[in-house]
């Protein structure tokens, strides 16, 4: 097998280069039989002219001028025109599809009317219909029509995320860019999606994106990226069909014996490798988004459980699943809240041993200032008690009016069913891990069996699976 | 490579079972674990408790009970259940989810009431988006997780052949027929499907489905089959990437000198092979849809489009693209106007020649009603004229109110831009083609340069291409 | 992995024909531009003339002229002439290679000679390694140089399964064939075959070829075919990397629960289909050797015990592997024992019971040998204890002067490290199966303890392993 | 296409780790149930008892016990013992093979004898076929157990590599490692390797490989690798089937307008991309082997054509295959022939040139010999004229006593039938470029046409090939 594999690696290779233009010809090739495409590139911010020619020949494409066939190689032209724009030209394009191509308002005015006078069951159907219809923007159709390219669906997804940044202030261009995101929550159903294992086999290219899009724990190096892929590590990706060189989200995976308590140790690149058969716990210590232009379309919850079905199939001696995750969120908390209360926070005892170091007496919130803090075992003894009590306070009691935990990580796992297990005392001591959270990490436990009540107490009545340990502690 | 190729295959054949299995069980445990499933199988027929359990179940996935991916893994069993059910039982399913998940329609009339008072245009924007939303049928949701069924997509394919059938006489069922026809019309959007050629080493399995599929030329036999695959042949089809095992539509071509004028001729499974790459003309002969629940999605014209692109680059020396297609309409329209008119259809002459042949008194009608007319040389011969002329007649005049061509065959090639350019008299002598037919098929021709054109005037102006000889021949 | 599976099946569909050509291409083209290329096509027949061209082509071929990659590349050349040759030309062709690129005797008589008087053990196995140089006939690197035609590992099988018909009668033609045995065993070491599964998914060319070979039990229809690839049956076969299309060996499995007593029951294509992860015993019925030409290169043994390996991984539920045999020198053996000792061979009480039956005072002989024997009840009965007791002592008791086991079928799972587990009265009610062993069928049982035992009892001591109601039955 | 590719990759990737551990669990499961097995590892070193027992188990091996299937199990397990050995005890493993699994010397005598006095041809014949058996050594067919190693390939092209180290000065190993080169012989045939393209999309695994065996420009970085797999460049390799994550040999070629005089160009990172289409010129201008164990064992003259092939079918505007080579040998012949002949080796304008630059009083030997001699403008160009011309005489006139030119990049390339084209000064001007050739790399040009007869001339009559312009310059 493993060698029809790698025979099989090569073969496609050869193809694919040639494969790839091919294709990427094929659309061409009609579009360019098609007639009335515009005449020369236009130039990059897309003068008025063009503009006007732009908005001819979208109307073109809309009304399938020529056939569908014709009418679709266009709008695959007409993306590479985009594609070819500069930032002005392309939000001129971009605000020619949500002016020009919007709903017709005094439509749906009208049969909003129409609705209320319905004479019967089925004519209010029939009208309900149509008035759907006209809820649907023509820029939608327009929008479809560029999946012609070869890669339409990145074009698509890209277009979101730079919808995003100009949406941010104009109406017609978020309301555009709900359109895409409606459109794009449909092709990226999780059924469409496959779930790839991403090895130091896997193509370099792909390896070389892993890295680009690594958004918690930067990869350094192709030698980190090995370090990661090594034997007693799993990492795994969502993959759209039509996407295919594109990861859409993935996860890294350290098999251990026990949960892991320190992800510089993971990412240690001349620590041993672990034999993953002997391995009893699987700790997901990375997670990461690759698309902007697919945000607010979740996938992170199918991915955990997906892997963590893939792992106990091939993996039977795995016992435990958990993450080793930041706490993005405390360090701001704890700052606001020392500047609110100041050394009120701690107990009488935690003010005490605080007290008895060198520069303890200037209170607390400057000792934890102190951009080497860290490396004093003295102090960092002294402060031990009071950070990971607050965190797990933090964790367990600090939550947003509508009710979720204020950290946007852990509101992520407490959705997904986990639990709060450990507060890791000096779990990422990178300049990043102590600014966010002092060094600590956290543990979420993905029980199988609570899973779904864990989730239900969180959504349904805001209620936060812990261990006892975190528990006792945030009360202390 | 072709050896790459067929260890390839032979080793993932291996994977195959294996494989499909552990996907099939990847949700079927997640589904296990979920609290609540329908306690055991309902009856076949879903009793009107089992619908009451049902009903709570699909509100369950409806609301995400215990997470999305508990949700949607509780929709699949529902699916498997669905597949369980007898004919009595999916109705009562399927009644369930029109009936029970349809759109609120008091919602939507407050909703229409409020728009035509919207106070500005930032607040009609919000009315219309959430108008918009409440148009759509909560049921359509669930039909989404459905998706999560290993072979989802197949699974709503034909629960919407199911329903086409039920909605015929029920506006509700209807309503969620639309539903579906409207989200498969987004993922079976052209742009995420496949190409893909079928050959003699294409999988039996799905060899299978197309002498199942094949609707225009029966095939009779595996070696009717193999002979329509030889290298002087081409067959190609769409597929869809969650639904790899089914063809969608597909089309079978010979490759030959000069345009074929007879069917008989290619299915003949004694004919020598000829050299593909000394042929000119690729004869488009069979063109089927095979899945009934994608009814009035339309791939024809892409396909047709996409494998001349293939021919082209695979075969210079093709310089013609051509159909032989034959003429369901035709048999049908002449014997009304016979009986309108009689004879007084024919010419003078033609009436003469006719009468001249053995029981050519009884009159044309008669002589062509006799079953074995076609076997005769001399009535043969007789009726040739007429036939041929009024078969011109009826492809360029006889239309429908609307402008469309009346022969259902015709009216796709001329929308497609294709032009009628020849009347192959004895092209299909199969008890079929003399019935539909008297025996005539018809050449379409596929000119790179004018399908645009052909498309317009046709799609336009109902103007109807033609070459010089037909069109000579209509006016006879 | 399903879908992926599936889909690349047609990718790779529609990439085959193409590439297959191109790599015919070439090396075609570099014979092309080789000067001195056979001038047109030879007569069919070889005439003297075209054989005088042959012999210095081959002679450039040997001698690399050109350069290495001109001589290969011509000699694929040669290889097509072969192929276009009568069956005269390619006798002709054939004792040209064996007569005129023969070992040259009188160098290894003179180098024999020589070795007699090696000074010292450097001289001598300098000698040696020439002497085994020159063993080697010059036609070895002919033969080798085939090699580059796109399918010359077939093309040399093809080849010596011709000569071994045509060696029978000829010295130096038989050499020839020796050459090309050797050349084949090293290529077709059991370490690189590849052992494939077949299943209904497989290439419709491939499964055509299974019709084609399957030597035990007929395949009488692609019907019959479907049948043996179910869900409760698997098929497997061993490839060669340069082979890809053409199985070597297959073998076909059914899943039971129990070990199958009767072959009839097992190619029942209405019999439902079984679960396969509910059998605890897989039945090898029939295994075929598919290569003529690699007679006498043994791969049989590694077949069933690679099969025992890869279905003890997917399905943990067998516990017994156990063939279902014809019995193929039982009949003849049978006959000839009657023809000398007549009903002798009986016991009184079987002559007795035979007596008893209609026609049965003709005495056993007569009996068996109507046609219709095992269609009558009564004569079934009587005829069964002295037909199974027979059957076992022929089994157990009848050898060669070498000590095999008369019955080939016997004598390959023996020496396989397997034991005669159980005579089945009625197993193959077949024609070819009341012929060979009135219908009787025997178990053979693989049980992996004693494997080895087993063989080296057998081989060693020809002690033939049994289970004891069969070493019972023989002793009767 | 390009998709299925990549979401193939990935499926694969996903069950490559799993199948890669169940192959090897294979044969070690059968190893284990094999009766005999080294009790326990042996010590590194082999002690005397280890190898006693070794010499046992390679005894049962030979004579198949237990079964072929066995023995070869036990075989592989012998294998594995061999890769835990240090250095002391594979030597004592191999010398084991090589003494006690030799040839028995007195047998061919025996037979040699045999042979004078054979009655007729066919005692004869049957003679030296015995002979021939007798003279291949029994620890062959161990070597070749071997093989059921799942890297067993591998593992032969190592131990060869071992062996050619250590049988430098042993009789008996260096006989063993000849048995090895026949074994590789076979099994390399060009017929069996697979010509593979390399891509930034193969795996990071195998363009590690690359990194490693480039020999002659070194890969410095990743970012180093994936300029010389841009658009503009080609790297193919030869993989056999058995050994699919190793190349064997690889070229890297680069598209260019105009033959490429400069390897730095090349190599120069931020050098923009060129268009491939527009490309006239291939450039090979690195080729190297990877496999010291296949020493002797000749690709190179394939893998060019081979790919010359492929890129002429993809790239059909290229018109001309040449080389980017470096000139090994000319640094030493130079110096050596400056040590003899001193300056009397340039012209006396050559001799007038040197002088007048700074510090050339010292002579020609001494300028050159400056370390950056190179960085000097008016040095360099005083010092050009006598180095070209000297090259291209070293060139087109240095041969070794059996004819072959002596530069050994000059006899792969002209043996091949490629011409010396053009000297390209300061075509390398790095340390290694500087010292080997004073900075000059030359361009050989294939002209298909040209090639047999260049093969002919050159291995024929030792004539060499090369441009007017070099063969004028090297006669000035």
């Amino acid at each position: 097998m493993n060698e029809h594999v790698s025979l099989l690696d090569r073969t496609l290779n050869s193809l694919r280069g040639a494969w790839r233009d091919s294709l990427r010809g094929a659309w061409r090739d009609i579009a360019a039989s098609a007639r009335g495409a515009l005449t020369g590139q236009p130039r990059p911010e897309l003068s008025r002219e063009d503009a006007e020619r732009l908005r001819v020949q979208l109307r073109d494409c809309l009304e399938g001028r020529g056939g569908e066939v014709s009418a679709r190689a266009r709008a695959a032209d007409l993306g590479r025109t985009y594609l070819a724009l500069n930032a002005v030209g392309r939000e001129r394009f971009l605000r020619l599809l949500a002016v020009e191509f919007d709903i017709d308002h005094r439509e749906v005015a009208r049969l909003s009317a129409q609705i209320q006078s319905a004479a019967d069951d089925f004519e209010r159907r029939k009208i309900e219909r149509t008035l759907r219809q006209a809820l649907e923007p023509p820029r939608v159709k327009l929008l479809t029509q560029f999946n012609a390219l070869p890669e339409g669906v990145k074009f698509l997804v890209d277009m979101r995320a730079e919808l995003m940044r100009l949406g941010r202030e104009d109406l017609k261009l978020a309301a555009l860019e709900q359109d895409l995101k409606m459109l794009l929550s449909g092709w990226f159903d999780i059924g469409f999606l496959e779930l790839g294992r991403i090895t130091w086999d896997s193509p370099a290219a792909l390896l070389e994106k892993l890295m680009l899009y690594e958004a918690v724990h930067e990869i350094r190096s192709w030698t980190d990226l090995k370090n990661r892929l090594e034997a007693d590590r799993r990492c795994f990706a969502f993959f759209h069909p039509r996407m295919p060189q594109e990861p859409i989200i993935f996860v890294e995976v350290a098999l251990t014996q026990g949960m892991s308590s320190n992800v510089q140790a993971l990412l240690d690149e001349s620590a041993p490798v672990g034999d993953p058969t002997q391995a009893d716990t699987a700790n997901f210590y990375s997670i990461s988004n690759c698309q902007r232009g697919l945000w607010g379309i979740s996938f992170g919850d199918f991915l955990i459980k997906r892997v963590v079905d893939m792992l106990a199939a091939e993996l039977p001696h795995l016992k435990t699943y958990t993450t080793l995750s930041p706490i993005p969120g405390f360090g701001a908390w704890i700052e606001k809240r020392l500047a609110e209360e100041g050394d009120d926070l701690l107990t009488e005892e935690e003010r005490a041993a605080v007290a008895a170091v060198p520069r303890g007496n200037e209170g607390f919130a400057a000792l934890i200032a102190q951009p080497d803090w860290s490396a004093d075992e003295v102090t960092a003894e002294a402060v031990k008690a009071p950070l990971t009590r607050l965190c797990a306070r933090y964790l367990l009691t600090e939550t947003t009016p509508s009710g979720r935990a204020s950290d946007p990580v852990a509101h992520f796992h407490l959705s997904n069913g986990a639990r709060i297990e450990r507060i890791n005392w000096r779990g990422d001591l990178s300049k990043k891990g102590l600014q966010q959270s002092f060094g600590m990490m956290i543990n979420y436990l993905y029980r199988l069996g609570d899973i779904e009540e864990n989730h239900e107490a969180y959504t349904g009545e805001g209620r936060i699976a812990a261990s006892s340990a975190v528990t006792r502690l945030a009360k202390d």
